[in-house]
């Protein structure tokens, strides 16, 4: 099967690392395709960046023009989009920020989730909350870092040892990578803590494929209908190059 | 002082309307001015709609040149964005969604939202259980008519009354305009039910004109803060047409 | 137009004061009248004076002969009534409890309330709770102050500072003053601590007049339905004195 | 032992209903004493009525001078003031509200309360909420019988089953008699409906006993401490007679 | 009336302490007769003992044949099995976690439970909500001490003094044993704290012996109907011994 | 990878069927093992079942000795005993019921539950909600009909097609299949239905196949900490035949 594999940002590298996660955890027989939106915020740290992201990853599916595939999923942790993408596709959508979630409910009775920025932890709070799995998450801690700081492996990890701390003193008994940029690091992390780091793209990719294998995709009834068609455009007419902060 | 409002869509006399109801609402003393995005949907029903209509506004406001205002008014009903425009704009934001149910929850002890499609219901509420108002709604209710329905006043007061009759059922003694583009019904089916019925537009007029007189604007701390300078695409570059459905 | 705004306890000067921050925040072209209850409790800390205050303030809206009013404004932080008084009078009621977390959800993700003793945080915690605007209320937070310390200014201040600062690591983005003699504290604390601080007397009164220009007044159809005619005795026949604790 | 039994209301027809339920549950070793106030509302219906019953009640207790009792039991369904009362006296203090509610819980999974009038419904729910078990409640019905009717026992069943059928198909599998005057009804319509059915006032005297014999009492940490000495005057000074409605 | 009280395990030692609390709280003309399971574990710590226990005490009761008996308590704090046995038997049924809860909601606003293992703490916290008194449970903190450690009285009491302080801090006014085994304690560390203290096993026989007085017993429409008659067996045949885990 | 698949009941029939299902679901790498308890209830139907089931099927975990195996599935929808096998074995455990929900919550807003007897939906409820997986389910609806009555299959399917239409009232988008014994049905009934039919079987299956191969197992920190090692006895000592009702 074909699983198309949305960054949430322009960034091409982090696509590709994105890709090498969702891979690793793939089967042999699961094709993985990232698409990196050709507008939007070259990374999305609060909710400006994420309501741009959603606006532009729903046009990068709407004019996506490669092979078919078979689900789609969304690598933005905490982002918004996910029903919009839900509506437009026919295939089965996951996000990482709920497929993570879902995984660490069952490995142990409450959850937390370690992420970038302290600005991002309402949102994912807000997410995990209306993906309907809030209820059993201890604690969403920041690192104080940001997403594009994620590349220096040393410091991520130092950052998410002490956040981890107050997660599990909060009730945490499994882990949440809370970036799509911190896919790798679950084993190291998980080894240092003693406990299950469940990562969110290797989630929300085992999940696509369960629900690909089980013949399931979205339901048509009530919210994710088909969108109406109406006229939409999709950007600044004629925006060719972007705003600096 | 001067509120901008903005229009959740493209539909330039769908802003015309929204002032209308916004300036009705407002104190003399209070400019009202309607903004109505250059790009976004015609018509916001739905997830997809919303998030694209989201970053719309976000890029209306960001790009707007025009004097200096001293709130916003969000007029899109159940529509995405409001935290967005929250860390965007240095003055207070007011969603008519929230706006609505805060003024709903001070008439009586639940409130009912009564809507346009079944598939907005879903979306509202999400909407009003972020906004920290959504314990006292005791149902939101679809009339099965569309945004651009809204223009045959009878037939949408008759659906109106029929579906304020369900949310009473359900434990209304208020009611809510969920659909910016039925302001002006409030009177006749309040008349009619012999109920208040706030509509949301007026509402947030209220509320933003309430928090600008008291000094009072979005916190900085925590979730709202500035969005960080980055580089950011506002949309499809070259973009010049939109697409039909 | 004119509001009533009543004291819940009989001291006087409180309700002076309260006055005072009322037309601080009122429009120009309203009136705003203090009522003092001529029973009950000098000051209301804890559930028994809270009760015995509700009582009170009925009695004196419902025994008030002076000019007609257009909203009542009730003055008591976290206290009892608010109910009673909607099912009592024709106009809007609006509880400074309340009004002060509707607009505190405008402002920040989560709230919180400093307020004056530990003995009254779950009072208010539940006033909250039943308004329908508890769920994005991250703390209460008492000073260890009595109602009567409040007049030593500068105590006050640095007694806020400290409890603001629990409330913002218990996740506050906005404080709100809980309790009326706090009223004028906003600005300075609001200045030292960064952050929007909501008096709950001005945000009842803009919230009143809000209702008031909107047309709307509470709901008579279910809960606070006028209340049956029966016999009702006000208090011990022949009390002439009160007691001392 | 002996325990207090207050009625919420001025009727002394109904205090001694109320003791005749109390005296049938109370254990032959337990005094019961009626209480009913001197001032206050002829019955309790609605929140204007419980919050002038709240001050009355606590007054009643507040100037007894009778015999030392071991506890008090409140008579009033979904009135207000247990909190108040809980301050002011040294010994256990039982609503009849929640003492049904906790017997209820012990009895089947969801419990259902069926009650006089609709207006009482939502009042009944937040002192549920309240107390701590609101949670296995599944609907509070009324019957639209007011509280004076409760006098025709025919009548008061018919309803009562008919009530108690909505209940049952919202999820109840037991019932709660929600009002002290239907106290004595529980036999009846238990046999009839098959299904358990709690009075308040038994439930309460059992509830008390089993504290006294316990030596459990009120805690006097957080939220019920002693009232704190100040000056209170309880009722209209001079008011002789009272209102007609 | 006789009361059986059903130890969660097998250990008749802990039977008979538990027996002697349940005297000391019963009524002169009840007569408590503990029953000790010939199956299970020796002491019910986490998830896998307390399922093992479950299905132990629902045999013990199947099985039993001594004389009648009017009500039944369950002496498992925190375990498995109340609603099975309720299912079971025709009479009353009461697990002493949710009757400690019961009785602590009527003592104080909110209530914490302090227990033996860290590891036990979930389980708790499922039994309460599940039992409906979830609302108003402050906390429930772990003393770090096994079922069996529960012999040492100095050692017990000095850690539950020093749990207990957490679950103040974390709101509670009133504490409740969270283990069968600290019965008896509850005086001396109420007495230490200056709190109520409540024991389980003596709430739960209070609330047996309500429940008989009263003439209720458990529902049979919905969640506890009758088991269906069908082939069961009650455990690996031919086990003799046990296992040394 | 090989999984072992627990039957909660000794018909061994039924063992065959969910193994079909699970065979169907499987990866081709995947070996899928049926384990029937050899004591137990025939079949799973309410609380005494269920936690009969529970100490059997651990009992079957605790004593298996056949080849290793990589995870486990447990087949019994809404029974006791997931929390237990988590604590003894050191690979996953997945529920049929949370796993059904889990994938349920991605395919659309609200789901709804269908299964056999009314009296298993209180029981069903509590295992989403403690699971985590409780907040977005619409509706847990019976059929009538009782495991064993699941042979029917024209029986069945329009018994769930009326049951499904009440879930979908109720807001469900999707539907899962409440009972192991409905495993095949999903797809004829999510045909007629135009909706999607999550199967718990499958599911489970697919969900313990991606913890496997992500390398994630059960947290051993906090609630699932391995069994301490003590005396244990696993059912009546010399029982050997069972009872019928």
């Amino acid at each position: 099967m074909r699983i198309v594999v949305t960054n949430c940002n322009t960034t091409q590298e982090m696509t590709e690392e994105i890709v090498r996660g969702a891979r690793a955890a793939a089967d042999p027989g699961t094709a993985v395709t990232g698409l990196t939106p050709i507008w939007g915020p070259e990374s999305a740290e609060g909710w400006l960046d994420s309501h741009l992201s959603a606006a532009a990853v729903i046009d990068l599916l709407r004019t996506y023009d490669g092979p078919p595939y078979d689900a789609v999923v969304m690598a933005g942790f905490g982002e918004h989009g996910r029903e919009g993408v839900r509506e437009l596709v026919d295939v089965p959508v996951v996000d990482i920020t709920e497929a993570a979630a879902h995984l660490a409910c069952l490995l142990g009775r409450r959850y937390g989730v370690v992420t970038t920025l302290e600005r991002s932890c309402g949102q994912i709070e807000d997410s995990l909350e209306l993906a309907g799995v809030g209820r059993n998450c201890a604690a969403v801690v920041g690192t104080g870092l940001s997403v594009l700081d994620m590349g220096d492996a040393a410091r991520t990890e130092a950052a998410f040892l002490t956040a981890a701390e107050r997660a599990c003193r909060a009730g945490a008994e499994v882990l949440v990578l809370g970036c799509a940029g911190m896919t790798g690091l679950q084993r190291v992390v998980g080894e240092k803590l003693g406990l299950p780091v469940v990562d969110g793209v290797g989630a929300a990719v085992k999940l696509a494929e369960s629900l690909v294998t089980l013949g399931l995709t979205t339901s048509r009834a009530g919210s994710f209908a088909k969108p109406v068609p109406k006229r939409r455009v999709w950007g600044r007419p004629g925006d060719r190059g972007g705003e600096r902060g």
